[in-house]
């Protein structure tokens, strides 16, 4: 091996015992909602072909793709030329492979591929990293894992209904409970635009309005001035805008704005319909909040949108989700409906460390360090480990003879709850002494006395 | 998006639901058994800069990394000399990072670049993808999981009994019986060679001993012979690799031929400890075999090895692993012994899908599909939906109004074993049909009895 100078590139991270078993805390329990409520799980390879992942994120989003060198003597089917044209085309000269970018096109990619053996609906959820060539910052990764859940082939409003039961539950075993889920539907804000006299720009509005948290009411307005929305029609906005008020209230107010149009009473009439089925499956919809002003990005949105936030913690939408009529079309699949979401595992992970909300338990592995004294108390304790281990204790013995100062040091590093002293004493006594690292209690007790208490 | 052609590139896969409950209960397994053990969980980021990986695979490894093009203008750092110089000498201007080709590399980096973080011994394991750019065949996949479990920063023989105990407890639990742990030391191969006149080749015969399973011994013994070794040498060798018996009768002949020799005294004094520390935990070794011929490729070893195969299975070996002495010398921080075990996720499957090991339990997501009859059933529905789900029990009801025959065919497919009625029926008398899909069973029952039946 050459000595190397190390480090790991910028964007990327190293999860250390400490964050993992935390992140482990959040997947864990979003894994076992999702299949609560009947998601199968799937992945799909972190290498897809490039004809596979381009086109499908936009212009941006093509820069963005790692792109893998093809293997080989790679430059062997250029030529010269393909060199002097620049990076752009040597690119698809020399690269077939790209690294995956989120789970949603590999998804439409999977269900076409596997139509015939998928049954619809198609319940899936997938956790698993993405990559992204973006300019590393705070909060920003260039591999992170995202977390997803679609219902494929349904246009039925359970499927949203059941979305918001998820986040609510996920939640509720994570502790966080002063959150607010954020509903919308693309057909209001279609509407909107449409009443407004400007119908086919709700793309522009989305995309202005989407900024609305970041930027304010008065430069998402200059924007759509930008966009060549008329002075009158921005002012018109301004009330819809800041409409505000229970999701009741704001629904009524948003009635009269939308009057007879189509889309509009589509849309409400939908969100009236999520409502019911809530309300018929005793779902309290506290958490719950109509707002206008929910865009979501994304344009392969059709219906649905939703996105959660937490009150108190800056770090934008922990979730974000919606309703798309044709995942599949790019794969020559057109008109398969699906609803989905999606949980953002770092917010959710930043706003339980700023919360404090981690249980204690997550960081215990080790229920108990077995003190190792010298060759022959190993024996013996070699022995105790065994039947503690035999009970379904999670345990383990220090590997080597060694200051007892040092292993207690260990078990103190390591977060392990209990340390069991076994040494000559203890075997000529039987009884062991069993000393609880918080609060530094320690008992002298046999060793159906020490597996009582280490199963509390 | 673009309409494309669509394809996964060649040696990658996708796991659909079926493999993936398989494969889920697998790495569950192991991952318990790991923290049983206490084990806590890394990860490392999948792109890891070239300087660290490069030359830490040979020059064979080299090739099989997979390269990651840099981003943006990438040529624009290049000239037309770097063009005609060829691809190798291209990569290194347009390709900076490359993707984690093994756990063990990243594991050493993220030692040294931690070590004041980490308290030693430091019981780490690790289960995520890795990459190889191989040419694909049947078994041999560019992308794979590794399930690596590591003790680093100490010599105690204690380590290599608890990975053979974390081998027997993760295969008692996955229901695999007839198997084999091959154990073996590298001193005892050095010794071989040594007492043979020719030391210092024990590089050389554990590369050629090796493959004795795949060519047999005469073929064996011609690659030693094309490696240097003498006639007379390896007529020698003839019987110690044949060697046979139960571990206590080939230990004893191994004494013999090893005699006086050091580091052979040493492979064997090991070997007698780590049997001894087994006994001491009330481990039965019926599963563990000393196999002088036991050589693992990899050059890193430096004391015990393990293999672990499947008797009547021919896939190979299914576990490996063995001890270091210097992990991370090659990041600058010499002198870090380790003991590690590898386990092998596709071919574990493999053998469980050849042996019909799997439990029916790990098919279902779902214990129940609750039928949506019509709107006004599905209100009810959606009510005990909600009730069902509130016992914790993983539950769905079928999202469209649909044929009752097109909803019991979804149930099939997805291997739901119960199916309750909800029909106007159903809602006027308060008793439910609930079908057993399996026996094709169906009672009448109210809705404790419903949740009594699904409980158990």
């Amino acid at each position: 091996m050459n000595q190397t100078k190390i480090s790991i590139p910028k964007g990327t991270r190293d999860f250390g015992p400490e964050i993992m078993v935390k992140r482990n805390f959040i997947l864990k329990t979003i894994q076992s909602i999702f299949e609560k409520f009947g998601f199968l799980p799937i992945e799909t390879p972190s290498i897809e072909n490039l004809s596979v992942l381009t086109g499908k994120y936009g212009e941006d989003g093509d820069k963005l793709l790692f792109k893998v060198l093809n293997s080989g003597d790679y430059l062997s089917k250029t030529n010269l030329k393909d060199y002097q044209l620049g990076s752009a085309h040597l690119t698809q000269k020399i690269s077939k492979k790209g690294l995956r970018y989120d789970l949603t096109v590999p998804l439409a990619r999977f269900v076409v591929m596997n139509r015939n053996e998928i049954t619809l609906p198609f319940r899936r959820y997938q956790i698993q990293p993405v990559w992204r060539a973006d300019r590393p910052q705070k909060g920003r990764y260039q591999e992170f894992y995202q977390c997803d859940a679609d219902i494929i082939g349904t246009n039925s409003a359970i499927c949203e209904a059941e979305i918001i039961l998820m986040i609510s539950e996920s939640f509720a075993i994570l502790g966080i409970t002063d959150y607010l889920i954020k509903i919308n539907h693309r057909s209001i804000l279609k509407a909107i635009v449409e009443q407004l006299g400007v119908p086919g720009k709700e793309n522009d509005y989305a995309i202005a309005i989407d900024k609305l948290d970041k930027i304010g009411t008065d430069k998402v307005l200059d924007e759509l001035k930008d966009r060549g929305f008329k002075v009158s029609t921005i002012e018109k906005l301004r009330p819809i805008i800041s409409l505000s008020g229970s999701t009741a209230e704001k629904v009524k107010l948003m009635e009269d704005i939308i009057g007879d149009n189509k889309s509009g009473k589509e849309g409400l009439a939908s969100l009236h319909e999520i409502f019911e089925i809530l309300d018929d499956m005793d779902f309290q919809i506290t958490n719950l909040q109509f707002d206008q002003n929910l865009a979501r990005g994304l344009s392969y949105y059709t219906g649905i949108t939703f996105e959660v936030i937490v009150n108190k913690v800056s770090v934008g939408s922990v979730c974000g989700g919606g309703r798309y009529d044709n995942l599949t079309g790019a794969f020559g699949m057109p008109d398969i409906p699906g609803t989905g979401i999606s949980f953002g595992i770092d917010r959710i992970y930043d706003v339980m460390q700023e919360l404090d909300l981690f249980p204690k338990e997550v960081f215990e592995t080790s229920k108990v360090l077995i003190t190792n004294f010298d060759q022959k108390s190993q024996k013996f304790a070699l022995r105790t480990l065994s039947k503690i281990r035999a009970e379904g204790i999670n345990c383990e013995i220090y590997p080597d003879h060694t200051k007892l100062k040092k292993q207690f040091n260990y078990a103190d590093k390591k977060l392990i709850p209990y340390v069991l002293l076994v040494g000559p004493e203890e075997i000529q006594s039987g009884e062991f002494s069993l000393k609880n690292m918080s609060t530094g209690e320690q008992v002298s007790i046999n060793l159906e006395g020490v597996i009582e208490i280490l199963k509390q």
